[in-house]
């Protein structure tokens, strides 16, 4: 059985070296070992065993994560395992728990907004998991809107202590994971109270249960918010509701790095420029971007796979019906959606260049390029998410009927994925801050002040508004020149057209308003010219291994010419090219599907994935589909008896016609 | 209490008379009273509570559906409901079970294909629910393609039996709905085979379990396929696999009414024609369009009456935050989908009167619009139910964080509608059967055999190829013969370049494989043309009551204008309009939906749901959202105790930095 794999032939067809590739997808050889390292020693633990999630109800399934996560940190303990290490024997593991949100977001916001005095009082507890924190921002009534937060921390002055307080009931703190049934800390944002003022939103730590027995401290209601999307996904994690009444903490638990309150009351502004809250962000939104190229790889890895394994229709003289893969429309969905995955991959590495670049410019008070890495990170955040939670939708649907199972891991990857396009900024709201930042860039073009990084482009506008797309036969859309022009070209002129049409309005933040659909529209070309760009740097590094450099570049060139056909009333009316040129993209498309399609199976297998974490019997890398879909059914708990319970109380009765006499 | 509403103020808002608009929602007058009687009906009767639906195990959750269903038989019998009404019962309660397959699959199979002698013998017992049958078509291996199952019935003349027979592991039956604990027969499709013949898939009836005692009969196995997407959702019913192990069945149980199988062995056609079935067709799947409509009027109406109730940002001196649905942005994406529920409504409307004409063909001989009904129906299918299935995730997107909660509906509708994008015809093989019709109709322009129904514009070939959009100014968009001219230019043209591309393949089966993503693109603007014509036929119709006109108008210019901008790229390629054009359609789009706004919770209230029905916190009736979303969060089985279970074994050790040494 070892030797069995229905994928051999596929994987034969490959035209690039593997192992190569492996290395390319993780970043480095150094990332690749640790990654494999890790998923290898989460998937041959039984204690991380996930296949029958779905069917455990609620109580069990957070039972299960608490298992898991102690087990997780005891792994962790035992093996020495560096940060990097444990953060990614976490990831592993594929189910949300407490331990994200205080590894994720309590620890960074006391180090990020933490004064050194608390650093030294909180880090260690925290480190040593000690404490157990959470990140209680959002309210019930409120989200994107931090400033609108309700929740007061008004300064006593008499007891040196700030009081906690829920005025209303849309100020209760809800959805933060963690919250509902573990965290006994959290860092909870609240209006800062001095006197009479309020000095708008600001980061408390609160103690919220007893660390003896774990019960809710006085004053303090604490629940979780109940059933999400899906069965298993985010059920695993407690997202949770909190509401105080005047709980009253010591006035050094407020987070004092940027402002303070003095013993007298006095709120003071630290001379640690407020801008360095940019540098998190900038690093937070690259983790998800990094993020969305994994859950969208891991989609199409099984998508890719179960397409090869599935036959449907053009069986010829009785022989095998023809694999789906092989039709056109099977490979115009799915193909420009494992280029995407590798795109998105390029752009999340960049990302990390940039997080490092803006850290240093910031250690040297250099602010100048701050904005741009904001409205960059923000709509890579934004429009990879929204990608990638579509694309698994999709995925599913390239799958069939067999989709629909739980055990294709494509439901439960779906419903776990899609918050991402909410929390860290709501994806629409996200978008709206490019836009105002293309506008922005716009209008100063012409006082000289040059655009920087992403947005550099904008200052060719002359070339810009004038150039013309030279395309005249098919290939000639694989040239990379060609292709960034063109992108460069749509996205500029969007904005030109945005601003133009703002210039109307008498009030600019009507005009905002009233044309941001259209704004929308602008950002996202903005956004994907930002990736295309950025797969094209990458393509012109030094990359090792026979074939491997020709497959992405035939993947990057998927990537562009399918946003191309997709986005092809953008191009043509702004003149970018002509419709004869997109018909041009439209042909090359279907030629470079051919190139792909023989080495699609090895291309996911260069994700690296463990059966244990993909979680999909249509994925799974010997491709035994149909026999484990039907040992995989005998599990289900109906399936423990064969007249099922309920049978005599409400079938049986219908049956022998007693319903017309009987009380049900 | 009862006072209470939050959406009065935008009640009051309303331009048109809402009883009116109900009527014509529901169709007449008289439905609209069955339907609201049998809504209300199920929404007061405790047995039929669905909002604890999602926290139920699978097993808990297949008892309580056995017992809604008996319930719900009870009734229809103590009510003496006519069919109709009964249906309208069963869908109200809004839980898949397995009278769904018995009433919608298993019935009409035996009617449609079975002899006069069949329905005397079946009949009576299926309609007094005697026995209870499913419809046993799809393998494990085998979906779409129908021709391809692999299950056999083989004629024994010795015994004057079938013998039915499973022989691979791929061909064991797999999907059946009401199969894997409930149905004690089966209409079951298998190879015919006679002699050494096969004469392809014919149905037979099949039992599959004891009337006494509910065992599986010898040579049968049968159970659950297992969890599927979501949680409650279609995890209510016991979809099924079934394998036959030389099951002998009567002669008399092949269904007859086209082919039949004699005594002797003999395979005979009937003079019944063959063409029969597509009345059927017809019929199925224009309850399937008209339930789209349904469904994704239910995801519009949560999702407008909770833009209404929930604010965000745009707060000036203190006061509330602007309503989300004042957004443009969130207009752009939510009234489009508004527009689109009435849409569909009136196609599926207009199907209905398709059916009765179908069949009225049929019964006097005539075959002549057969194809076209059959691809049109095909297209409206596939259109209308992807469009749906989309648009309920980007109403669930609309309503931020909150939407992902369970008790928003929206998780729920979502993964219960998904599965009818394959059902019934997978969504992008009824596609490209469209797009075949389409490159028939067209190549046959020429001949003088003139396209009929919804193919019909095709006839003003030379038209359509040379006309150019009169449109000078945003509001000559409003005009229902330009509109109409643009749409079916632009399906017209679409269709044309498609059968020129065609032609360059010297084999035509090639090429339109080659080419199928382009004329899957074609078939939809094909479909989308059908659909912005009934609205617009629907409105030249009498309607009465006061501004309903006004509004159906307004939505219908939306409903067009969304789908010219969306899809720019074809209108302005095909050179149907011009880039200024289609900068003016949007920029009337921005005035439409003005004219929407002081409607929208008026023109979700016409779909006239019960709060039990729609099953939403978000949604409900009255706006109270943010009190409910609190209770309801209570009841959640995680918070039935303060501690959480595990929390001794696997949080306490950690905090008390146990782990070190305990043994987990």
């Amino acid at each position: 059985m070892e030797a069995l794999d229905y994928h051999a032939e596929e994987r034969r067809k490959a035209e690039f070296d593997l192992e190569e590739m492996k290395i390319v997808w993780a970043g480095s050889r150094q990332n690749y070992e640790i990654s494999d390292r890790m998923a290898r020693l989460v998937a041959s633990d039984p204690v991380f065993r996930k296949d029958n999630r779905t069917m455990l109800s609620r109580k069990d399934l957070f039972k299960d994560t608490l298992r898991k996560a102690a087990h997780a940190w005891k792994r962790i303990i035992e093996l020495r395992l560096s940060e990097e290490e444990a953060h990614m024997l976490r990831s592993y593991v594929d189910q949300p728990a407490f331990t994200d949100l205080h590894w994720g977001m309590f620890l960074p916001a006391i180090k990020g907004q933490g004064t050194e005095e608390q650093h030294e009082k909180w880090l260690p507890m925290a480190y040593k998991m000690q404490i157990i924190g959470c990140y209680a921002q959002t309210e019930l009534g409120h989200g994107s809107n931090v400033q609108g937060l309700e929740t007061t921390a008004t300064f006593d002055p008499q007891t040196d202590e700030f009081v906690i307080h829920s005025p209303t009931l849309t100020s209760s703190k809800w959805w933060p994971g963690g919250l509902g049934k573990v965290s006994t800390h959290a860092v909870v944002y609240a209006r800062l109270i001095t006197g009479a003022q309020d000095h708008g939103v600001h980061g408390f730590i609160v103690q919220l249960r007893s660390l003896d027995d774990h019960s809710p401290l006085p004053g303090i209601t604490v629940g979780d918010i109940g059933m999400k999307f899906g069965s298993g996904a985010y059920n695993s994690m407690d997202n949770g509701l909190l509401r105080f009444d005047h709980v009253r903490i010591p006035r050094n638990q407020m987070l004092m790095r940027v402002s303070q309150v003095t013993r007298e009351g006095k709120f003071v502004q630290s001379d640690v420029p407020r801008q360095l809250v940019y540098g998190t962000m900038v690093y937070v939104r690259q983790t998800i971007v990094s993020d969305a190229s994994c859950a969208l790889a891991r989609a199409v890895c099984i998508a890719t796979r179960y397409s090869a394994v599935r036959r449907q229709f053009g069986s010829q003289n009785g022989g095998p019906e023809t694999q789906v893969i092989d039709y056109k429309t099977q490979q115009s969905r799915l193909f420009p959606l494992l280029a995407s995955a590798y795109a998105f991959r390029f752009v999340g590495e960049w990302l990390k260049w940039l997080y490092t670049d803006v850290t240093q410019r910031l250690q040297a008070n250099d602010f100048s390029t701050l904005p741009e890495a904001h409205a960059c990170t923000a709509g890579l955040k934004s429009m990879t998410t929204s990608v990638t939670a579509d694309a698994i939708e999709e995925c599913r649907k390239l799958c069939g009927g067999h989709g629909y199972l739980s055990n294709s891991g494509l439901p439960e990857l779906f419903a776990v994925y899609i918050p991402t396009c909410t929390y860290e900024g709501d994806n629409v709201v996200l978008l709206l801050q490019v836009a105002r930042f293309l506008m922005k860039t716009v209008s100063q073009l012409g006082s000289g002040k040059k655009p920087v990084g992403t947005t550099a482009y904008m200052g060719r506008a002359e070339h810009l508004m004038q150039c013309h797309c030279e395309v005249e036969r098919a290939e000639d859309w694989l040239k990379p020149s060609v292709i960034l022009e063109a992108f460069e070209a749509r996205a500029f002129r969007m904005s030109i057209a945005c601003a133009k049409n703002l210039s109307k309005f008498s009030n600019p933040e009507d005009g905002f308003s009233e044309l941001s659909p259209d704004l929308l529209e602008a950002a996202i070309a903005h956004c994907q010219l930002i990736v295309v760009s950025k797969y094209i740097e990458k393509l012109q590094q030094d990359i090792p291994g026979k074939g491997v450099k020709r497959q992405l570049e035939i993947l990057c060139n998927v990537y562009a010419s399918h946003l191309l056909h997709k986005h092809l009333g953008d191009f043509v009316t702004t003149s970018c090219i002509t419709p004869k040129q997109g018909a041009l993209a439209n042909e090359q498309l279907r030629l470079l599907y051919s190139q792909v399609r023989p080495n699609a199976i090895t291309l996911v297998d260069a994700f690296n994935y463990t059966d244990h974490y993909l979680g999909s019997v249509l994925g799974c890398y010997n491709g035994n589909v149909y026999q484990r879909l039907y040992e995989e059914a005998w599990k289900d708990p109906l399936n423990d008896t064969v007249v099922p319970d309920g049978y005599l109380e409400y079938v049986r009765p219908i049956l022998k016609q007693h319903i017309r006499t009987a009380r049900l």
